[in-house]
């Protein structure tokens, strides 16, 4: 599945590009006056193969759960167990993902790729790979897009839901060992591109990627290094805020675990294994399987981009799908931003995960293309030009 | 009235703020891990005095037309007809204002405070000034919010209104002459009071700029070099997209107006009437007026931020009401934000006016406050704190 989701990812449409540049030039306003909206647009018609490129609606936003056997080395004051706690959080509609997807309208869908402690059921009517340790994921379609019929409205109230996807009950300690075995990784990036095909299928019209997983930053920073080449320093930042002992350790760890496996970028399924989690790896086959039903997929903050590093390296056109979200205030989010070659379009010092800088930026991306769809010619309107 | 209106602006409620930052600390997330939405929440519970503040919903934009003499000096390509003919565009719904705004959910007020050019009619059933050039508005509660029903949905429908105000058909030549008579300042400034007072009272939470005119960069650029002391060329850009010759054209233009009239800026009224624009005034009013109810006026671009600045002279505490929606590509707008303090939300290279900029932002001052009403507490949810 890998492998057919990396054949079928290719290059922006360029006719339609250049139908997108020609009629941002015709609508009644200066040219290039919605600075980074135009290019925006333009780049979704390319993507979509026509202009104007459909509005990106329904949202769905996949928050991919994991823990992290680097936990064991204390690169964060918080205890494992918060990710499943925040994953009820999830579900009861209590966290910060939850208000900004209800004012955006859109789903949310928790997959657990490898939670480590217990969780609430996961909805019985539900057979995507309800139980399954390796990951299997059910019948297309399954994935229901709960928000779509409220999708864009500002109070949905869909009840987010859990699908069971757990490839292991969270990874190795990259410091020791792998994180995960090739074969686990490749699991987990395929559960990310059933997730993507399931929520497209159901009618997404634009993925959103969300995380949580305690020590997550810490593995973010070590693929954002391995990926990059830049030194574990520049890549590792705070995570949730730690103190300077802590954060000084945790490039230490970082390094370490670089130095252990010294993976290879042009081997991301390596690298995934080496240093990822299990998030990050579900998200990298998210990005992928956007790019592959040449849907949008907006991205959140550090994990989010590590990931997106990991799809890039599977596939270079992947990048064309791929919008930046915002720019989290972690350092190794601008790092791979850069190399990614992507401009965030929210820059507000958010750290938190989970999709909500990603859900902050749709309505950017939902007008950049409204305006291909609703905005007056210079002609229609009547409006002289200069 | 502007008097009694600058004399009811007082400062943010401290209590309100405390509270605000201790739910926050509360709320199921690491401290500051919102960035800039957390201390836009504190200030907007500092400025409705309770915690948490009102969700800023129903948002209305209100857009101020008018044109401008110094038209006559050939600082903009554009021809003078394209205010009125923007503003019939406004009414058709076919501007990207009125995209964003459907998609927003607001509503979009179209106040002709001083089109040379022919307009559409005025609604007959709008008792608001109509006709009457000394700019009087009418009862309480004329300016109906009339997409109040729907604010917050994503397409809203509502036909935007036009409210005749005129002060008079444009200003004069401010490099011949004070562009208007302190009367025609004040009746301007007045407009936009009672505009922001019947919004309110038509149930608005949050008031959005939006101006259209042409040639009212170059007003903006001399209100904001007035006010703040930097030259000319510092408050000058490029407006709709001016070439180099036009540019610095546009440059000398706007300082041989601040060297004729030399605007005292402990004075705004007599700022404004030398080199402002009818709508820079009437936009002051607005502002001053959403101050004064304490609701939040969520600024637009460099004709907003340059109205801004005289709303601050008139009274300081003005500013706590005002949250910066976006930073205009226009260089007069970045030093009018530092001069207030103001940090922008959105920074994409817009360059358009109209209220798009603060159209694009309004999700992020909702989600902002949203997070207070909606996001659970450790301890409600059950999650552990480090």
């Amino acid at each position: 599945m890998l492998e057919t989701t990396i054949a079928g990812i290719g290059p922006l449409d360029e006719s339609a590009m250049t139908a997108a540049r020609q009629l941002q030039a015709r609508l009644t306003k200066p040219a290039g006056s919605l600075g980074a909206l135009e290019e925006l647009s333009v780049r979704l018609a390319g993507l979509a193969g026509e202009c104007p490129p459909p509005l990106p609606a329904p949202a769905a936003v996949a928050i991919f759960a994991g823990d992290h056997g680097v936990h064991a080395q204390r690169v964060t004051p918080w205890p494992q167990e918060v990710t499943a706690q925040m994953v009820g959080n999830f579900l009861a509609g209590g966290a910060v993902v939850n208000a900004f997807a209800r004012q955006a309208g859109a789903s949310v869908t928790v997959i657990d790729v490898g939670v480590a402690s217990p969780l609430p059921a996961p909805d019985p009517s539900d057979p995507i790979g309800a139980g399954d340790p390796a990951g299997a994921v059910g019948a297309a379609g399954a994935v229901g897009v709960g928000g779509a019929a409220s999708a864009g409205g500002p109070a949905g109230t869909d009840v987010p839901r859990l699908v069971d996807a757990a490839v292991r009950r969270g990874t190795r300690d990259m410091t020791v060992t792998a994180a995960l075995t090739r074969d686990e990784a490749r699991a987990a990036v395929e559960v990310g591109i059933r997730i993507a095909g399931e929520l497209v299928d159901a009618g997404a019209g634009i993925l959103l990627t969300g995380d949580m997983g305690i020590a997550n930053t810490t593995p973010a920073a070590a693929l954002i290094a391995a990926f990059t080449g830049v030194d574990a320093a520049e890549a590792t930042g705070r995570g949730t805020g730690v103190d300077d002992p802590t954060y000084q350790h945790k490039i230490e760890v970082v390094r370490a675990a670089l130095r252990r496996h010294t993976p290879d970028p042009r081997d991301p399924l390596g690298v995934l294994a080496a240093v990822g989690g299990l998030e990050h790896a579900a998200l990298t086959g998210l990005v992928l399987g956007a790019a592959a039903r040449r849907v949008p997929v907006l991205l959140d903050g550090v994990i989010a981009v590590s990931a997106a590093l990991a799809a890039a390296a599977f596939a270079p056109d992947a990048v064309g799908a791929m919008v930046a979200g915002h720019r989290s205030a972690e350092p190794g989010a601008t790092v791979a931003l850069r190399r990614l070659g992507l401009t965030p379009l929210i820059d507000l010092g958010l750290r938190l995960g989970e999709g909500t800088g990603a859900l902050l930026a749709l309505p950017v991306v939902t007008g950049a293309v409204r305006v291909l769809h609703e905005v007056a010619t210079f002609d229609s309107a009547g409006v002289a030009e200069k």
